[in-house]
């Protein structure tokens, strides 16, 4: 039997905690953060066939329904999500994945922390071991939170299913950018192949998650396209969708970061940003980053927040201002870094 | 010493052959087809360093130099191309990579055969153990030629030098599009680990091979896909670049398959053609399929070539007439395949 003990005095750098959590309950739900990611839902996938083929109960509860994007994992794993009123399923054990904290999870933490179920939390970002979770498998190496599912699965000695192993590999593609981004090691390119190994067919889920757009997301990308604009010596570029354009793409379910590749593929380019206006007249601003600027830097202050390479803020300006603003915090950051910034 | 057999007596689905012949000669000359693209670059790379570290003397010469997105290789490795009147380097081998026939090398090709070296064959297509090699290696299920010059590294015990381990990874990334297309097996994200446990930036590859964009590709694309049509119930979708834009794409060294990218990627698409005008009134047409229609059947009716998924033609009509064209056979090919085709 588990004692519940708190966090501190475990080791969360092992799977051993929750191995020892997941033998002694039959019962568990899991969540993870709002608007879950691929990481996220791929890591639920992973960990419901874990439980479920060790004959436990288990259900997934998101605080947001699956989008579009993802609709595909629900031909072999049961989605739900917070319906105001439903009551929760019952479990004795809440796993968190992809987060650490129940404010993450909007109102669907309140209803969990009121049903004070037991929570574990697993996860790959810094600070995780601080989190909610009396008990917790946190490594901040790890590419993804699925990659962490996948240790639980090899320290049982049980061989992945083929929806499990989808579901590893959505973490893992959502999490380096399709194998991309700086995160990309060797073992997240063998564990790829393991994954295909066991049943994964790896060009079919790029066309699920990358290649069921809508009619209109060619124009869309078009028109934000020709919008574009270089400013600070080809160093700064960015790309706005006016308030028509945001609802377009909303229609047609256009992932509107797609925009933001083209120009972060420039060779000069150093920060790349994207300015949506909303319905109420505020401007979501996204940025990125390529090379070493700080763009979580720049959001903090613009009451944002994010990481090293994506941020975001959301500001109460008209769009030629907040561009204004963005660009001289931008000009600021490049100058501290000693590069150029044009006349 | 390596007896000169015919290849129809050479087994070549095992490097051996090729291992004897290298064992047994000094001096090599290592080529490729005509505008080589990643996977014969990369395979060069890897094979040059192998040979070299090996004690051979060993030079690479193609028949087209390398372009810009591919200049980082040289920063490790020497490539020449032919010029004319210059000599061909004296080599007792030559071997060509991701190619057979020294009818793909162009002008280069006929110099070679008046040179007469024993012509050696590393590839992976299908026929090219039929190829113009005395000696061969052909697996038609390696994902790229670079993994077949892995192969060698691993037959001689030798552990891959970081330059050739680039080469070795480029070659595959050429091949399965970043690990997308449906080559995408076990074997090659295995290899892809083991490349960047041998010092391969996969981050930092991504970067010099698809971020290095000259600023006016941005709204090249815009431009391009803001013409973007889509016809035949949604299956087929074409964009054209009139004469002005394809000069603006050279000016930029914009690849201009990108176009096609964001049509590729809508739901219901069968097939994407891209209409290029040259300077000289004729229209280069590129056709990509995404589902079962096989291009390369229609770009064989318009008197053009290329894979089942890929393929090309030059038409000598007006644009508007080689757009109607297309969409004729296209509709054709839907119709044969029982797809609808609207009205």
């Amino acid at each position: 039997l588990v004692v519940h003990v708190p966090i501190a005095d475990a080791d969360s750098s092992t799977p051993r905690p929750i191995l020892d959590l997941i033998a002694a309950h039959q019962s568990f739900v899991l969540s993870g953060h709002e608007n879950p990611d691929g990481d996220c839902l791929g890591a639920q996938v992973a960990l419901y066939h874990l439980l479920h083929g060790l004959g436990k109960r288990v259900a997934i509860v998101n605080p947001d329904p699956l989008t579009r994007t993802y609709d595909f994992l629900a031909r072999h794993t049961p989605f739900s999500s917070l319906r105001p009123g439903a009551p929760l399923p019952a479990a004795e054990v809440l796993v968190l994945l992809d987060c650490a904290w129940l404010s993450r999870l909007g109102k669907l933490g309140e209803r969990f922390a009121a049903a004070r179920n037991k929570i574990a939390v697993i996860d790959h970002h810094v600070g995780s071991e601080r989190g909610d979770g009396s008990v917790a498998y946190v490594d901040h190496e790890a590419p993804a939170t699925g990659s962490l599912v996948h240790d639980l699965w090899q320290a049982l000695g049980r061989a992945l299913t083929p929806p499990a192993a989808e579901g590893v590999m959505l973490s893992l593609v959502a999490d380096t950018g399709w194998f991309r981004y700086s995160n990309t090691d060797a073992r997240a390119l063998k564990l790829a192949g393991q994954l295909v190994e066991a049943g994964v067919d790896a060009c079919a889920l790029y066309d699920r998650l990358h290649r069921r757009n809508q009619p209109d997301s060619v124009e869309i990308l078009g028109t934000a396209l020709i919008g574009a604009r270089l400013r600070l010596d080809g160093r700064f570029g960015y790309a706005c969708l006016d308030r028509a354009l945001v609802e377009r793409a909303a229609r047609a379910d256009f992932d509107t970061d797609v925009v933001m590749e083209p120009l972060r593929s420039l060779d000069r380019i150093e920060v790349v940003a994207l300015f949506k206006e909303r319905q109420d007249g505020a401007i979501k601003l996204s940025l990125r980053a390529k090379g070493g600027i700080d763009v979580h830097a720049i959001a903090a202050q613009l009451g944002g927040g994010g990481h090293k390479k994506a941020a975001g803020a959301t500001l109460r300006l008209p769009i030629a201002q907040a561009i204004t603003a963005v660009e001289q915090k931008v000009r600021e950051a490049l100058q501290a870094a000693g590069m150029s910034v044009g006349p």
